[in-house]
């Protein structure tokens, strides 16, 4: 029997490197995978039913919410986004550990359901760093740069309520601080079954 | 400034294997020193005043008890055992992180006391590895071992109260689930000075 996997959810400002820790760390754990969210906007040119998202109706979308079949789900102007729990629920089951990309809003309302979930806030070394990397990207005005950083000035007062912060300053770096964070999570003591040591 | 260090607390069934990765921990890790108990008994020899123990008398153990100056004390026989807080609060206000090898009703002691301290249990990977450990001892009866495995027994029922659980089957493993959960417990977010960040 595998041990169950953990539900690790990873988020932080647009800027702080993510996607990065989160693709290096699929590619570097054969045993974790990134959880596939379903949407109700229209698939892009290249994406993939299943690969990037499910695509489903607004119908199928309303019915899940009403059936609890959601981890957490969003509407972003007219469409719906959410994490559906069959999918996850089935990797964990096998002992894969399952990783989610999402804001705070979603990180929240995953550990109301799933408090098991591992919760991890990314951040940049300093503001100006991110400024910088948002700048770099040249797809913002300075006036979205700043309310972006606003933003993020808001969400950190939100940090206290996750279980863990990564401050992304090398890449290899923050990574290693994932991988051990996954490994303590690994030896909380109510994943031990002590009644298979106790008649070991 | 330094960030604080951690107080890290080891307990254990005997034959567990806590003393080697306690020392394997200090002999990697230049960071990490070994805590200092006191006692009332009497020095055996070769031991050092401030390097073994804390040699006191009796008054002066019950004066630190009064004052509040102990995290965790007990009387064995006739003797008093108990960790000063001062050693450890000079070592963790200049960021080293300090080690507690202690048994559990001290391990829970400190952490009323200090809940920010981290419990790890640590087991060897079956009950009949420690029978075998403590036979190849050859310093106990069959008795005395029976007592021991059914002491060990009761204890486990209080591994629920502890942060993290490390089986010792092999200590290279142990030893790096260790450090993992010390990465880790450095990631917290109560650790991360906001203030400093927003004004980066």
């Amino acid at each position: 029997m595998h041990k169950q996997g953990l539900l690790i959810v990873i988020s932080g400002p647009s800027g702080a490197g993510k996607g990065t820790i989160c693709q290096e760390l699929i590619k570097k754990n054969q045993n974790i995978c990134l959880s596939v969210s379903c949407t109700t906007r229209q698939p892009r040119t290249g994406e993939q039913h299943g690969v990037n998202y499910y695509f489903v109706s607004k119908l199928e979308f309303e019915e899940m919410i009403k059936n609890n079949k959601l981890l957490e789900y969003a509407k972003v102007y007219d469409n719906y986004y959410g994490t559906p729990i069959g999918y996850v629920e089935e990797k964990l089951n096998t002992g894969k550990d399952v990783i989610l990309e999402i804001d705070i809003q979603g990180a929240l309302q995953i550990k109301e359901k799933y408090p098991q979930g591992v919760l991890i806030f990314v951040v940049p070394p300093t503001l100006s760093t991110l400024r910088q990397r948002l700048a770099d990207r040249k797809t913002d005005s300075q006036e979205t740069i700043n309310k972006r950083l606003n933003c993020v000035c808001q969400e950190m007062t939100n940090i206290a309520k996750y279980d863990y912060l990564v401050v992304n300053d090398e890449v290899e770096k923050a990574l290693s601080q994932v991988e051990a964070i996954l490994i303590a999570e690994k030896c909380r003591p109510s994943r031990f079954d002590i009644n298979k040591f106790l008649e070991s």
